[in-house]
């Protein structure tokens, strides 16, 4: 327990320096930390390459691998990010709300950081220094726990991290990271109650619902995807092709992908042969009894319908109308993202009201879903919860407020 | 757990109806609740009579009493609350931001119900209909568990509401509540993952502790409000009297009274006799050595300056400068509210930035931290947490977010 407790201390004892901090100290500090890991850029390319040695000692897969490996295109795009958070506003000490109330006391609702923000999160490296980045910008001191198949890529990154902010006023100690990946050590995170002021997993269902079950500190679930596209009886076949095409391949292993189309029944026989035709040797499909009298593919079971793939799969079901298609999605749904191919008004009305979702589109790819297509710069995530925030997970998401009541003697009748 | 879980499937096969629920309905909805309860205004006393009588004979002490008794004016109190609450601003399907991507894709960012919210509170059975009411307009299903003590009045109230309920198309089914005060069931409650949106505990730290050690759905921290006043070294001394005056007496037995006076060194030997002056015969007052070297007073503990004493009671404290009762306040302090005396802008600068609570307020009372007053018309409690909601939990607090995206075939490169 000390082992995170000592940590989080010293994060809670810079909160007072981080919110003292003024916008310009905080870009003039990420733009040392972007100095400092290009100048350790060899540096953190051989501890890549010792991760990724181990990796395929452990065997590793492809994917795996993939999401682990650092080039030079790469930390070129982790500095690119550290840039982009650079030309960001500053989430801090901003107001959209000032009144008066009859007594004349002056209400303004004040943006202010949250505190401390806990990131547990697996094997992309990457995420060490956005993470890093959006809480530093929203005058949040942060901790990491990556996962052990990163550790050597996390360390070299937070070395540099940390040689960058020596140049500066504002202590290395605002970024602390667990080289020790003891599970024990996520447990005492987890419960560090009045030490950290937000824990965010980013990663699997496992991940997720360990810290669900565990957590007694406020969390923010984020990133899993049971995404749905819906072609409605009206909707535009060609475009709901290209829909379904780029929501399901163009990446699989996101939280915003197509795992399952819904169809309306009158249109089924016209459309599924060309999706067929669009996802064969692509995709794997899997359908019910009535997709399997119009396409030849395997049976998909219960579970097909409640599962994030992230892979070239997909699971096809008919559905009556509309409602049955927002029942299909409310029952099977994570909460994400969620599309319609309709030119029906009523039924783009319907849609969006009742599917229980972060986003839902309309005759749009569900790809979209993301904090720098949103514009809001970057993001730590998307988040499926319904409190705090909901959807990209960017800067605005990283802070709380404060009332702060300017008077003049008043007192309460 | 099915009692409980049978109760929230009620709520969860709602949520739809409840959201298609226009304003219009909403309203008239509760305007039948109002009337049901002028109907059913004797069986409510006679009911809360019953409550009144067993508390007697469980020698429940006066302020309990008070908190659980309804009288004429009471009720007119609850009805005045429905009728505040129906011509609030509907907080559903409202868009603050709406903005179009360089694809053209369109992205509004709405409000919608959380879904389900359970409420754990207390003796005051007013909360039953205030709760409602706020659940009901902002498009929620509720699930209440009052106290055992208040159980009567509780049912007799429920049973108005509903009989309003069923004077309109909207199920009686949207309130659901806890007959069988049994402890368990609050368990089952904040466990109910999936179920419930939003538990929020209305009621002491006993309360709070209970909810936060045992919850596994979202909750909302309300109401600990160990709150202070610091008198800074330039701050206007009569006006210093007025505002600890009002915010120590002025009603004690709420979450935003001053439980704390923390007084600059430089002013302590002006002031303090006058506080004393003030509060002798009316408020018991604690203090440190060097505060008991200016006025005849008890020895403070530790642990005074670390209580909610919700009491005619007040702990003091000397300080060296605005630093050390930013200090004191951060260390003791709830997060709820609390206040300067300054002429100091520096000071007014530094306080209202560096102390961490939902409220801040210079030169007036800390009793004004309330949803009524700030004029968010009415109030579910005061949040002292940071994530989801912070300060009063009004109808905008009670609400999550829905990016609707509409496009015209778009797919992401």
């Amino acid at each position: 327990m000390s082992y995170v407790i000592d940590k989080l201390k010293k994060l809670k004892e810079l909160e007072s320096d981080l919110l003292e901090a003024s916008s310009l100290e905080k870009n003039n500090a990420l733009k040392e930390v972007a100095i400092a890991i290009e100048n350790n850029r060899d540096d953190i390319k051989r501890a890549n390459q010792k991760d990724i040695n181990i990796g395929k000692e452990n065997n590793m897969n492809e994917a795996l691998l993939d999401r682990l490996m650092l080039d030079d295109e790469r930390i070129d795009g982790i500095i690119e990010g550290i840039n982009t958070v650079i030309d960001l506003q500053d989430p801090i000490w901003k107001s959209e709300k000032v009144w008066t109330l009859e007594n004349e006391l002056t209400v303004s609702r004040m943006s202010v950081p949250l505190g401390v923000i806990g990131i547990i999160y697996e094997s992309r490296p990457n995420v060490t220094v956005d993470a890093f980045s959006l809480a530093f910008k929203s005058g949040n001191g942060i901790v990491l726990r990556g996962s052990s198949s990163a550790i050597n890529s996390n360390i070299a990154l937070v070395h540099a991290i940390k040689e960058g902010l020596r140049k500066t006023d504002i202590s290395e100690e605002v970024i602390q990271f667990f080289e020790d990946t003891d599970r024990k050590h996520v447990m005492s995170l987890l419960t560090a109650k009045g030490y950290v002021d937000l824990v965010i997993p980013r990663g699997g269902k496992g991940l997720i619902d360990l810290v669900l079950e565990n957590a007694k500190v406020p969390t923010l679930q984020t990133g899993e995807g049971n995404c749905h596209v819906y072609v409605d009886e009206s909707g535009n076949l060609d475009e709901a092709i290209k829909i379904v095409e780029n929501a399901k391949l163009q990446r699989v292993g996101v939280c915003n992908a197509c795992e399952t189309l819904l169809v309306h029944e009158n249109i089924a026989e016209d459309l599924l042969p060309r999706i067929y035709e669009m996802l064969n040797n692509k995709a794997e499909m899997v359908g019910s009894e009535r997709v399997r009298e119009i396409i030849e593919i395997e049976r998909a079971t219960e579970e097909d319908y409640g599962t994030e793939f992230l892979d070239y799969k997909i699971a096809i079901e008919i559905v009556k109308d509309v409602d049955e298609a927002i029942k299909h999605i409310n029952k099977y749904g994570t909460k994400h993202s969620e599309s319609i191919v309709t030119e029906s008004y009523t039924n783009v009305q319907k849609f969006t009201k009742m599917v229980d979702a972060s986003t839902v589109y309309v005759n749009a790819s569900t790809r979209f879903t993301d904090g720098g297509v949103f514009g809001f710069g970057a993001e730590m995530g998307i988040s499926t919860q319904k409190t705090h925030a909901r959807g990209p997970v960017g800067l605005e998401q990283l802070v709380t407020h404060k009332y702060v009541v300017l008077g003049s003697g008043q007192i309460r009748k």
